[in-house]
């Protein structure tokens, strides 16, 4: 599928790690849809050498940048309007990391300069990113940005610890800054709250296999794909969605409004019988 | 703007009136698209004649049902079957008509079979169309449908009285409907909630233009227009978008997530100053 | 526990059935904080007898009416008031019947008379309720009225069927109605989204089992008894909420905001394991 | 009004600083409903020494903490639990400051650091206290725990910047913990969403006035006031609300379930008049 939905785009694509990240997937179809654009990343993820591979599919190249850092992004901004040849249109923030996580500290044990690097990484880098953009006035009218989110931002999942206080403050982040980026220079800000994706992040947190099928017999669509996500955002970053702003948007197959499935109700028939 | 979205898709739209309609927008646009379809309204609502001519524009023609009807509504999708020369891939729902509303009844005043005729016109309608799809297996799989909206489903709004119920009935339809077609038939059902807008259903109510005026200026993109709206709803009829359902999404230029704006302030401070 | 909560307030309680209902225990523990008040419930409800046996109990009687009649509802609140001697402080909704769910009609299969029955029983009542109250001026200043929903307003749960539209519908009339009398009389108007609860109604439902064996193991306090509904819905009635209007309130230990669980993990690891 | 809600109840109190905090009203009230209960505030807050006289008028005593420091906080609950003679039943967070919002910084120009000090002071000190309440067993079976939130987490409000962001995290923490806390010791944890109020706080925040006539016009029932908050922070901290927890819930006499006032109607229209 395509449309040249995106002709004449210009964009930053935050966080392709490998063919598995959804940046990733929204990379190949903006390309497919006439878009242009830069792609980057943490130094240290750029070590794995995966996405030079994807720019050069793309015909664009890497600019490797901390988005904690402000002068970083200031210089990745300075940079992606030279070589893109103009204004930014498009942003895709596809970032996050949980140091907790990662060391499997339970919600009762937090570290807190963790905690703190959690959010700075995860959610704090999307105010960064459109400060600088907005400061050197590197977006045109009626562009885009988006987020991906996870609806721990909503509820409680066990396991996700930290994330889901990194996922609450990057959509409080999108409204605020939606309204700061529609009213000076018509930019929607939104985040899509996806299915567990079996992404490398993804696959890293404990229990995911859980999560993972759990939420896909809860979903009437079943879980959604990388591929069909990457589809989603898409639409947003085109001209058809114009005054789509300050939304947190599930792309889930469902599961947001789903109380409870079929599926779900024969599981625990079978269990009530094995009980017996 | 026309990327060929719709091509080879076949719909049913409800609910086009006059030139100002969404639907009308929705038609327009569909064509440029690429979709062949069917337009529908009440015959009462068809003796003006207007329709007549868009059907000519978009090479299509109407067939006249009350969507309260199971029977009309029945006769529709069969006879649009059999004209488009195929299933059904897209529906709109854009259907709304308050008893109460048109007689001016304050909510403390409600006549309680208008109340009821309201529902069964504004919101069962829906589930009407869907249960009559459904039955005739009339959807093709990865199908859309969608019902346009509005925020009085989630907030209290002078004036707006028992649409205010239907509409949040309506939505209500979108997700338990959505849940069971997106089981058997990947078919997704959601609702647009729309800006206040300008077309000839939404000036009747009572202090339209005060509530147009505080939308607008309460959303940092303004209030969104009724082509705008159409642009949305093709985005949802596409293939790009096959894993949202159950969701009600707000095109609204951020108006659902706006707490206060400068423009609500300075009216505010300008007030407080005439008053001292 | 009783600490005089509700001394000197007057109120009627709709929808006591028998002792498990929870007006039955909204009843049993009013009279014990200091209320005074009138039961009532349909005629039909009424011929089982257990009501006056309550009544009994709590030194008051029974008031029958058909709650979708304004007539009766008009005969009630002119006895009741004349028999508390003076006017309400409070009102309990807790009605809800659908036909639809009692003859065991699959949701693509609705009848849509019995639907339209479904929203005037379940639905329309609490307006029809709050309409005649406000006519008569039968509300004290300050009064606050309380009707129970159910989380199928939000979220699609099979077999819940029309009840969900009419849940929706019923709380979009506590937001409405509530703006109405919070502006007349200060009154407060807020609906209590409560747990699966083994009433006589909610077992009714078919697959009511599963329901209240998930939401027990999705609520982290499990699910939330008659008895501790009716604890809650006391502090709505008392001088400690005046400011708290137009809500829905979750009383449900915590399933409306648990994503995953344990038990929810435990089983499907179990399940995935049985499995291979 | 009393009614020993709390009797025998004990608590510690977080943010209490002079007779305008919503705080300080809780101290005064819980103290006539029965409960004892320990004051804390940082300690440059108490300078100015008001807290004191608060502590004799509630027979108790202020212990100094640093709520962002994990020592403090537990030299806190270890005295408060030897002071007050065993484990802890109510917490109440009712904390927040913003660097940022000090200095007038405008949210497109943000100091970072400073917005994570932010983020620690007003969010994750909730987090803290917790952990250390749950590593020390300080907590009572039952407890009930609550912090004091703003609309600002749902919608954005020009002016309160990096606050909005700290009050989504707060509300996050809320569920996360919620959980936690329910499955180990069946302890309940909410947020309350209060009107704007003219606390020292909330008057610090540019624009106050025009937030608070605003919502004030907006809210049926009008702004409610510090006095009120208390109340309705009593029945969490009593026992007739044991099964309500991850919530957030508004107390704000309407306001976030009104999408249009009369009020805001007529000024509108005379603002179209006077500028015909």
């Amino acid at each position: 599928m395509s449309h040249n939905l995106l002709e004449g785009k210009r964009g930053i694509i935050f966080g392709a790690l490998d063919e598995n990240s959804i940046a990733w997937k929204v990379a190949l179809k903006a390309k497919a849809e006439g878009a242009s654009f830069i792609l980057t990343n943490a130094p240290i993820a750029l070590r794995m050498g995966g996405v030079q591979q994807l720019a050069q599919q793309c015909d664009t190249e890497v600019i490797p940048a901390d988005a904690t850092s402000v002068d970083d992004l200031d210089a990745l901004f300075a940079q992606s309007e030279e070589k893109l040849g103009g204004k930014i249109d498009f942003l895709l923030h596809s970032i996050g990391m949980s140091p907790n996580i990662r060391k499997g500290r339970a919600y009762g044990d937090m570290n807190y300069d963790w905690f703190l690097k959690t959010l700075d990484i995860s959610a704090l880098s999307f105010h960064k990113m459109m400060q600088v953009a907005e400061k050197r006035d590197a977006m045109n009218e009626g562009g885009s940005i988006v987020a991906l989110s996870y609806i721990a931002a909503q509820r409680s999942f066990t396991d996700y610890t930290d994330m889901a206080q990194a996922k609450a403050m990057l959509e409080s982040i999108a409204r605020s800054y939606g309204y700061r980026f529609g009213k000076s220079k018509k930019v929607r800000v939104n985040t899509v709250s996806q299915s567990p994706t079996k992404t490398t992040a993804g696959t890293g947190i404990s229990g995911f296999n859980a999560f993972f099928d759990y939420a896909d017999k809860m979903s009437p669509l079943g879980n959604a794909s990388a591929e069909a996500c990457a589809d989603y955002v898409l639409t947003l970053f085109s001209d058809y969605t114009r005054m789509v702003t300050m939304q947190n948007l599930f792309h889930d197959g469902g599961f947001s409004s789903s109380g409870i499935t079929e599926e779900i109700v024969e599981m625990l028939e079978k269990q009530a019988q094995a009980g017996q």
